[in-house]
């Protein structure tokens, strides 16, 4: 089968052979969303060699399971797949974390084969039915709409809430949607024309950043992973409000832990969240990941793909094997 | 009234006039206490010049309110004092957050003349009467066990928890007093053996360095203020885990954030607590701060008090007017 293959922080379209795992499900890739982890690793962020992608939407081609109703997924489902495959035998796994599994794979980033492919594996447990009524271009984003329900998996955002979203690119847009869910009150930073576009457009409110006052924001989300992100949210909290971080950041970053200490924050790191209420809130139409959608590409022309999402204000990109 | 002043990185005795606030409660103070933050202000750490001094048990003098039963503090009243003076207009202070103040001075540390003192003044909000039972030794320790009782009062400790607490100075015996009480899966990294001897004897658990293995703890309390005590702190904690910062640090520190992403873990800034509390529990004896006490000085004596309290491995010195 085609494959995008990354290797020494080049990608280029392989001929490798299809996969097979015997306890795992095979599914045949529908589309699949070029993500700004994906670039990072081109760039030799992470060391990771191989097939890359881990946003997707595919169909069941075979499954060494039982294929009985209600007993996962079967043969010809349309899926989507949470991208941590665990070992349900470690301290986390034991304890209700299995995303932090610590003997984990991450499809398309940790030791396992990825989505910019004809086909790609997962263990039946990972994967989750996309309703009829959401469209393979919608249910390409549930990975990340899931990573921004994350937020309110680990904290509670009140409808009362002065929240502010530092970033507002791939992640952030959907982030946003989702904050603007919970009626708090919610200002935005986003630089680029069109993200401020489709923001105004749901009637989310932008903020400029020489108006954010200091100490006035119950929450603030830093969705940029630049330092410059993280030194805003920091002058934005108030005293005793949560931070989220919600990009992974290169290298180091110079905090001053005191001033955390005298205003007493709270500092909380965000990943990977739950498929399920992603799926239900764009079944719902509460969300509309597709306006994110600058372009999409044939899986053979994968490489101009990639040039095309690393360019400045581009926001999501698709490929079709 | 002879008072210890810092000025210029050094402190001496003087002779200075007596603290007069029309809108405030004169207060004799019995006894004071030396912290690692009147250390670290002759270190020039923070910008002060005046009166040092935070922590006392006190008599009330005078005062500019009636005398009313049930109606705050009254003269001849025992009292110890909330260390933050607030404006009760600024956004922090309607909010509930009165120790965030905007516009607080801080008695000793901010713009407000402290304890090393014979007297000093604070508004009568500030103050706490002292129960008959607790003895000046114990009651001058009202504000540093208020700071260790500020990490329950900001996150919930199970009694399940697995908490590990790296520091057992000054505050971090403290500290192990009042989470011991939560019935928690308490260890504590204590170097010095005076440290070891002081957990011992109230059988709560020490634990090596070489011991703590990574991602297998609930809560991490960091007392030490140092890059090492932080980087031990965030390996040891698990994933989802949180993290209190007990203790400022000097400058800023490089900090591996993308981890903190990644591990999903929770960083808590923690400061000042609740007296009522602190109070209660030295009352019913259920923590006993007096075993911390190493040395007790006249102010006269209080430069002498100061050489002692910064040697290695003291804990508290005292000081009497």
């Amino acid at each position: 089968m085609r494959a995008l293959w990354l290797e020494d922080n080049k990608i280029d379209l392989r001929d490798i052979d299809q996969p097979r795992k015997q306890d795992e499900v095979l599914i045949k890739i529908r589309k699949a969303g070029i993500c700004s982890t994906d670039l990072e690793l081109v760039k030799g962020y992470y060391p990771y060699a191989g097939v890359l992608g881990h946003e997707f939407v595919g169909e069941v081609i075979s499954s060494p399971f039982p294929q009985r109703e209600g007993l996962g997924v079967r043969v010809g489902d349309r899926v989507v797949g949470d991208i941590n495959a665990v070992c349900n035998q470690c301290e986390q796994c034991l304890n209700g974390r299995p995303t932090h599994c610590e003997d984990r794979t991450v499809l398309g980033i940790v030791n396992r084969a990825g989505t910019f492919a004809e086909y790609t594996t997962l263990p039946i447990a990972n994967l989750h039915k996309v309703p009829a009524s959401v469209s393979d271009e919608m249910a390409v984003f549930t990975e990340p709409l899931a990573a921004a329900l994350e937020i309110q998996e680990q904290i509670q955002i009140k409808p009362t809430d002065r929240v502010l979203l530092v970033g507002a690119g791939r992640l952030g847009q959907l982030i946003a949607q989702t904050l603007a869910l919970t009626g708090c009150d919610l200002r935005v930073v986003a630089r680029h024309t069109r993200q401020q576009e489709l923001l105004s457009a749901r009637r989310i409110r932008i903020i400029a950043e020489e108006e954010i006052q200091r100490w006035r924001w119950d929450v603030v989300v830093e969705a940029t992973g630049s330092p410059g992100g993280f030194a805003l949210a920091r002058r934005a909290i108030r005293p005793r409000g949560t931070l989220v971080l919600k990009s992974t950041y290169k290298g180091e970053m110079n905090v001053n832990f005191s001033s955390v200490v005298v205003d007493e924050v709270n500092i909380v790191g965000s990943r990977c969240g739950p498929f399920e209420p992603a799926l239900r809130l764009m079944e719902a139409k509460q969300v509309n990941p597709t306006v994110l959608i600058n372009d999409e590409f044939s899986l053979s022309d994968g490489v101009k793909a990639f040039e095309r999402a690393a360019q400045s204000g581009i926001l999501k990109v698709l490929l079709t094997p």
